[in-house]
């Protein structure tokens, strides 16, 4: 743990991201009550969309990405000095509205890879086409409730998608072309992930290509680089100073999270801990053991992929992640990844305040539990 | 007929259409190449959801929002004077690019309705969602069909929403938000549209309202007033003298649709006869003719909504549209609506070939046959 984060409590996300994601959650129920106010006015059964997104989007989520996107701006436009606890200049409420943006764009991917990976629960409620499917046989309508409830989880998705834009309606042209950068690269990172999972190729090389689309870049490195533009255009040493810090974090986040999709805590992860290895999710974790794993347990680990897995099949599977030493080796990698990245902190032209951020961030990503 | 019109093709499109789909064309073969270009180096199977999508795009389409958005742009561009034929300079290149963002909106529209309506046909091609299932069947892939197809089709049209969006990169402000507001009323009005077929609500209030989001306001009214906020914010005056010419024209539009829809010929409509019927698409036709029906006439309309209809019971439900004068009625009403719209150009502050080619359009969007 470095210095800058000791200050944090152990068991929660420290002061550097409650304080970003307490503006974002303000910026975002503005939004939806705007909304809200004018559909309803003309129809209320359009509103009835905009409530289901308003669920999802109140319905938790660490708002890692707004953070990173808030440090980098604020690292950048605090220069080298320390800077009091932030106030609400027309730069802050710009980059909160960034930040919304990019909740809202996790809330998008959220809502339509639940529908792709047909996931039951999200953040511990019912996810989008679950409970739209559930409303359709409740209100006694027509039709096949999953066709219903896929329908309109993609139009919530898509609306969710509409709104993350229009709040990016301010950025500068270079803030922006990261910003449609990184929407390609998640849409072609999930296709790969999908593909992967369908083809059966759960090789360590395809696991780190979709782990860079969805963790590395879109959740740390995108953020980062996006909220330093926001500034001013960042130079390419700039660009890769950041991603010098945000691939091996980004590496680490995937890791972890791969970690509590078996080991974690159903009920602070919010999902079915085996659903990861029910849908033959591609992981470095499943890769490792493959590599190591015996007859006996080969036969276990080809279990990976089956739509019935039982508990007993899950907890075979995570006894053999721990027995081939994989459980271990990922969290050494994790430590590793954690200091390279912090180790990258230190020469940006950022604030000190800012400094220390990254680095309470960097630990959060590898120490938390859900 | 207007005397402008008097020159187009009796079948075919005008060449206002067509000049436009042309560059737009050119535009978006540009996009995908190098698209394809640069993810195919970094792994070719990324590649893959992008050619997809580049068959969706390039597989026909009328244009009509790109010649919208550019006959706007040009009538106000050019003043009250007349143009030679287009050239190539910064602002028609800018232009081509918002064009091109449209027909990408479209196919992302396009991909995700399909999934939503179970369409087995688009343009006379399988849908995204069927050819992407069948992939999964041919290729012995593990899973469920339609869960990979559908998964794929979802982010084919998300990427086809993250391309459009680049593509507005140059818009101003004013263009930008008429851009973020029709994106939520095409959603919005697709999720009122999935709600009414499901809860049976076939009135013609609510296929009105459908209707106007997703025809007379996203086809029409947005890109003339997208395209005429390109070359300075538009005032009140001129937004609400293109809504009066793109209101009724986008009924007219949505009425030849329904028309086509149960009274087109299948080849060149490119999608199955009926389907709007089994689908229990509400529509003005639908409305008409279940206030007019007698008994036995409304057991035969029950029918809509129903997804086995057979061909025999899809030529009953077609021919009580007739009897009751439900079809001459939409007809009757489409001359009227296309009238209403011609006699709308006149007013504009528009050069007069972009008035003639207004007219030509509204012309032919009564006309077409596809």
């Amino acid at each position: 743990m470095t210095p800058q984060a000791a200050a944090m409590e152990p068991d929660g996300p420290p002061a550097e991201l409650t304080r970003v994601a307490a503006d974002v959650d303000i910026r975002l129920r503005r939004l939806f009550d705007d909304e809200l106010a004018r559909w309803k006015e003309l129809d209320p059964r359009l509103a009835e969309a905009i409530e289901e997104l308003a669920l999802v989007v109140n319905s938790g989520g660490k708002r890692l990405r707004a953070a990173f996107v808030y440090w980098a701006w604020r690292g950048r436009a605090g220069g080298a000095e320390a800077h009091p606890a932030h106030g609400a200049g027309p730069g802050e409420r710009h980059v909160t509205d960034v930040g919304a943006a990019f909740e809202l764009l996790q809330a998008f991917a959220l809502v339509h890879d639940d529908i792709m990976d047909d996931s039951a629960t999200r953040r511990g409620r019912p996810t989008v086409h679950v409970a739209q499917a559930a409303r359709l046989e409740a209100e006694g309508w027509k039709g096949e409730p999953r066709r219903f409830g896929e329908g309109v989880a993609i139009l919530v998705g898509d609306l969710s998608h509409a709104y993350a834009d229009a709040l990016m309606a301010e950025a500068n042209p270079a803030a922006r072309r990261i910003w449609d950068d990184l929407r390609i690269e998640l849409s072609l990172g999930q296709y790969l992930d999908l593909r992967s999972a369908a083809s059966g190729q759960l090789d360590w090389e395809t696991a780190r290509r979709v782990s860079t689309f969805k963790s590395a870049l879109y959740t740390i490195v995108r953020p980062l680089q996006l909220g330093a533009s926001l500034v001013a255009p960042a130079s390419p040493a700039l660009l890769a100073g950041l991603e010098a810090y945000g691939r091996p974090l980004g590496r680490a986040f995937q890791l972890k999270d791969d970690l509590l999709g078996v080991l974690g805590d159903e009920r602070q992860v919010g999902k079915p801990v085996g659903d990861d290895l029910r849908e033959g999710k591609p992981t470095e974790l499943a890769a490792i053991a493959f590599e190591r794993a015996g007859g006996d347990q080969q036969g276990i680990l080809a279990g990976i992929g089956r739509r019935d897995l039982d508990a007993a099949e899950v907890d075979a599977i995570v006894e053999v992640f721990h027995t081939t030493g994989a459980v271990d080796e990922i969290e050494a990698r994790i430590g590793d990844l954690v200091t390279e990245a912090v180790a990258a902190i230190d020469p940006l032209p950022f604030c000190e305040q800012a400094k220390g951020a990254l680095a309470s961030l960097a630990d959060y990503v590898a120490a938390r539990n859900s």
